[in-house]
């Protein structure tokens, strides 16, 4: 396991910019969970629900909001938001095991006709084809394969087994079969974009599949052909979202869900898990098709119910 | 970004057997969608929806049905099927960055116990098991693992990060846990078929899976042991298909739905994004079972009515 | 095709502990469905209701249950769990193509701060980053992904395109957009774990992701940090599992289907495919929440009265 950092709990508040109640002097030497805290722990409470668990808890400080009524039993960090406090102090108890030099793997394969920047990673066995450009500081995990035509902007974070810039999903049907439509555009991905292990997003047809700046995505999702995502979104693993389908900032959607292709999304929609959008969106605001589950028995009469409503 | 050919309307009239009305020793450097055109560029219009975009179109060309009334804005190219030409156009004017000639790359591994035909393509980092035959003019992308009795038909294209012929799903249940159960079948994909990046398709348990000619294969889709797939069959990205499931010719389906296993779906079935078929299906049509996305607060009261069906 | 070997019935009998009724010295050289069976091959039957396809089996034995009235058309071997049988003798009837041996593919990139056991395969093009360990008789499939702080315990098999101990989807929002949290945990396989094709498995935010003994999981999964996933469960295809949730033993899931976080699942409970669970479950049992799929007309009749309610 990591090996652990040591730090005053001054040194912490001054990192994080927030307010010691209790002893600046402790000792903090690691990060941890409530439940596994230990002497030497600093912890976080960032729900109530949670509040009863800190009558067992070990840990030598606790991150708490400002309203926060703090008794003896701890030191605190008093945070205007201990999130994102707590997201703060896993930078700092980060252990690196490996050097932190970035360093482009011998078993990578790039194109002569690509381009990368400075203070680029480049895991094992990845595969960079042609009319790429890759910005600085941008890491990209073992076995993605980044196709044609795309470009990442600086600071992206890309997990293992992405493949990015491959074949949009586009046919022209005809009477001997389907007929490949050449894909012809690329894939531009904005600037702090994270994107998790095993997804992939096809580049343009024509023009580029484009996604902006902030995003974050999860694992196994599939964005399609000259789809826009916007600033700030954030999809949780497994989504889908079809071709050409353009959609605002601060977008969110959960888990399994979709989108269809050639809809607009207005900015700041929130898609629950396991929903398909089905038509434009041009109110913000929360939206939820999930078919409620429930004991098999209960289930198939409602299912019976909702088939003779269609009768 | 790619360089561009350059043709006469002519001549792009002739190659794709379309007719000109207008000038035909207009030259067209590259195809762009009707938003982006610009002078040089031939565009298409498939769908009345975006007639009034023409309005502003600045292309040389526009690719339109019979039944358009033409003006004299444009030069135009009147065929039966715009979309159809639009495919014929893409590969006019695809963009070959690095050197056609087919090659299976060094860092590829490949059984001995395996055949590849002429004219394949076979990626970086792709791994390619015992008794597989991979026809000719096949390209496997990058990072794609082809496990153990996979045969590949000629003119097939896997997009990467694809894993074919892996263990189906099976296993025994006994008193000390699962048993599995080897599987013994192959996999075989017939002709012209596309598989997108980071599918899986199971090789069978005794007999074979089955991947039809002319499938085509969208992203991040599961194929389980023994499925049978019609041909002309196309599948949208994020699918599930459950094992023996027998499916007939030219089935569609939209993103994130499945089929359950062990079931009989006859030709022609369409079956809409994010539903799930359970029972066989003997008539051909479209089918869908898309719970209704709404408000968060509507969708909580139809949710408690759907539960009180069931009570 | 691979080589068969030959048994006698009686042999068979021996190595399956069940009952010959016919002749013992009958040469086997193949297992089959029963569809495909010929002179030589041992068949199955585990369901009544494919009984009538034994009138023109071939096969020159059959596993049946000890109930089953046998006739003097077949050979047989009746069993207390015919499938149990066939997975044992899906086991004999395995023809390794190539060496047994496993071996540690040059290829593949190990970190110095990771071990391995004994008789451990590792794939081609596999990476295994820092801080993992792997222990005995653990098989990797090619172009896998172990990132980091990853413990597979003993007789465990990863299928080909897996990502293991990725980071977990952690951020916190702030006024310039998402800050990542550093993630900080591990990954814990059991025993005896099997894990399908492009699966994803993120490693923990300050504790463990922890997959326990004897689960399956089929191909495309995803299961997110800090998951517990109890002892014997098994996963169809393309589910996800969202963070922090515990689930018990017996789980069982089908495909397309997931769990939201923070949740306490029970022992035993089962879930149908394409269902999303939202709550707490403290009662084993079969849930379901499938939206069934009609006609397209008649689905839009439904739909209508589904959002009528939620007015």
């Amino acid at each position: 396991m990591p090996k652990h950092k040591s730090f005053t709990l001054g040194e912490l508040a001054k990192a994080t910019n927030t307010e010691v109640v209790g002893n600046s002097d402790c000792h903090i030497n690691n990060l941890s969970t409530i439940d596994n805290a230990s002497e030497g722990s600093i912890t976080f409470l960032t729900n109530k629900k949670y509040l009863h668990s800190l009558d067992n808890c070990m840990a030598s400080a606790i991150v708490v909001s400002k309203e926060f009524k703090e008794d003896n039993r701890f030191n605190f960090l008093k945070s205007e938001d201990p999130y994102l406090t707590y997201a703060k102090l896993s930078k700092i108890f980060k252990y690196e095991e490996e050097s932190l030099s970035p360093s482009i793997h011998e078993s990578a394969v790039i194109s002569e006709l690509s381009s990368i920047g400075n203070n680029v990673h480049i895991g094992p066995n990845v595969f960079i084809g042609p009319n790429c450009s890759i910005k600085d500081n941008v890491f990209i995990h073992a076995n993605c394969s980044i196709v044609k035509n795309v470009s990442i902007s600086s600071n992206c974070l890309i997990h293992p087994g992405c493949v990015l810039g491959s074949d949009g999903f586009g046919f022209a049907p005809s009477q001997n079969g389907y007929v490949k439509i050449e894909q012809l555009g690329g894939l531009k991905i904005g600037k702090n974009v994270e994107i998790g292990a095993n997804c992939s997003i096809d580049r343009g047809a024509l023009d580029d599949t484009e996604i902006k700046d902030g995003v974050i995505l999860d694992n196994l999702i599939h964005i399609a052909h000259n789809v826009i995502l916007g600033e700030d979104s954030a999809i949780a693993a497994s989504c889908a979202i079809a071709g050409s389908t353009k959609i605002g900032k601060n977008f969110r959607m959960g888990g399994l869900s979709g989108v269809l292709g050639h809809l607009e999304i207005c900015d700041d929609v929130s898609v629950g898990a396991h929903t398909l959008i089905t038509k434009d969106i041009q109110e913000p605001g929360d939206y939820v098709g999930i078919m409620p589950a429930q004991s098999h028995k209960n289930w198939a009469k409602s299912s019976v119910f909702i088939k003779k409503q269609g009768k």
